[in-house]
């Protein structure tokens, strides 16, 4: 494929979902407003309205479109996955208080804790009145189970990030919770409204699960190698923030003894001063965990793009293909 | 009746539906349970686990009793509704970070502000698996509808606390969300699940939107009336946190111009000082209110009662109207 190809495939695909995308930003407008509760479109508003790619529902419409599903439930589904992602954006926000008391900067400038969690819980509430509106017990299944998967892997994550211990499974488990659980359940309610087979059905649910696997790793290679400029984020956060990612616990897993004291003080206790992100980027060029981590994210993308090969062969199919390209493209 | 009949329904209650409320029990335990977040039991148990009365489940069990419903989905949706209510109070125990800072005491002296959130995100989620196996699209637009209700009183509440304008109708819909608003649900589908008439499932609505609607006035009047050993709450909590509630809210609509501004220094801005609490019990004292609110409380009482009169003739339903005096009891 050209380099024009590989471009913005998020972009072409945003223009040929231009009307189901309009369909479900008014709809979110609209599920967004509260009779009682004026501060919840205040909240959500900045982050809805943040102009964010819509990735997650644009997922649902693309996986409806290739059957093309002549209903509108899978706007009612785009606008549910974006509600349970933006809620999800709101509890990630709220602060320990020992995070506090290090001194990490807070998430939530805006507004305070309490916000954060009561907005949230209601974009989830609203998230759920919208999908029983489909009446699909089936879809209601996936997406409780995609909910149960997210919220799991969110309090693993809580209590295996600075743990040296952490194994590539259980990161992984972490990321399938973050990321690959809404990504996939997206995919596969679009195509279950749609009335794809099940074989269908299952390639959208594997596909969804390893893009959002390939688009993690992804970010959490950027954070140790990215631009800071093109990405907004400074190099070292995770580390700074002391989250053991792939790059880390490839290098821990291959450590010598005085290594492991540095994974030690840094990660586990947060000791860390000056000079001590350039040490880990040492170490983890010393084992080559970054291309490792590349090489790991490449395969995800790969396992995504073989997954469409049971889908419609159409524009849409390939577009997701290039999608799936361009989120390991910016590490290649 | 006599003041044995009104001693402790709920605990009549527990010993008629013993073995389902076992059901209930064993089934929490085991959703509560996560293969990969060995935090989660560790934080909801002391919860769960807290011989709580089981109030809200116990209202879905002898809904579904009233019917003898033969099935056993009466005993997720009762899990679900424990569940539900858990998860809320977890999040409730967020601390706002200005609250922290006016030395406020915090809630969640157990665990920090993040396990709170994302341990009641996961309890929702389970939560919402549970309800999904009962395969009810009715059950699961009530249990929708009542989280949308549940979280937009959250909200409200939260901005609507300290402000003087707050109106006996906003603080209906605070205590709607805050309490009755699960307790309906609960009542509702154990009724839809048994199969119960039209006529049947609006007076199980009605009369756990009334019950709870009791309870909370309950709850807010017994703060200012309470006997601190009984209750094990501090006389004037509510008053210190600065919320507003029935009580307050009715001697603010009568206050003359220097009572009003009595209320915007204490409740408003939050600066109190010695004897302020006792000012302001003789403000309630001098309109009445806290007896005014005792009269709601008591209609509200009568109105939950006047529901039950479609439902089957049987124990269980003298037992539910027995908890309904009981509710108010405390109070005369």
């Amino acid at each position: 494929m050209d380099s024009a190809t590989i471009s913005k495939p998020h972009e072409r695909l945003a223009e040929l979902l231009e009307t189901e995308l309009e369909g479900v930003n008014t709809l979110i407008r609209a599920r967004m407003a509260s009779r009682h509760a004026p501060r919840i479109p205040e909240v959500t508003a900045h982050l809805v309205e943040a102009g964010g790619k819509r990735l997650r529902p644009m997922l649902t419409l693309a996986a409806a479109r290739l059957f093309d599903y002549p209903g509108d439930h899978h706007i009612k589904l785009a606008a549910t996955v974006e509600f349970i992602h933006t809620a999800t954006l709101l509890h990630d926000d709220v602060v320990d208080e020992s995070g506090q008391r290090r001194g990490r900067p807070t998430a939530n400038l805006l507004w305070d804790n309490k916000s954060s969690v009561l907005v949230g819980d209601y974009l989830f509430a609203r998230s759920f009145q919208l999908m029983v509106e489909t009446e699909s017990l089936r879809v209601l299944d996936i997406l409780a189970n995609a909910a149960a998967t997210i919220a799991e892997g969110e309090v693993l994550q809580m209590t295996a990030a600075s743990n040296l211990a952490t194994s590539e499974e259980v990161y992984l488990q972490v990321v399938r919770g973050k990321t690959a659980a809404l990504f996939s359940a997206a995919t596969e309610v679009g195509g279950v409204i749609s009335g794809a087979s099940e074989a269908q059905v299952q390639a959208l649910f594997d596909f969804g699960d390893a893009l959002g696997v390939a688009f993690q790793i992804a970010d959490d290679l950027l954070d140790y190698q990215g631009d800071a400029a093109a990405t907004g984020k400074n190099v070292g956060d995770d580390f700074r923030e002391r989250k053991l990612t792939l790059p880390v616990i490839k290098a821990v897993a291959q450590a010598t003894q005085e290594e492991r004291a540095f994974w030690q003080r840094t990660i586990e206790r947060g000791r860390q001063s000056e000079g001590d992100l350039e040490h880990a980027l040492a170490l983890m060029g010393k084992y080559g965990t970054l291309e490792a981590t590349r090489a790991d994210a490449n395969r995800w993308a790969d396992k995504a793009k073989a997954a469409l090969d049971v889908l419609p062969d159409c524009e849409i199919r390939h577009l997701l293909s290039d999608l799936t390209d361009y989120v390991v493209s910016r590490l290649n």
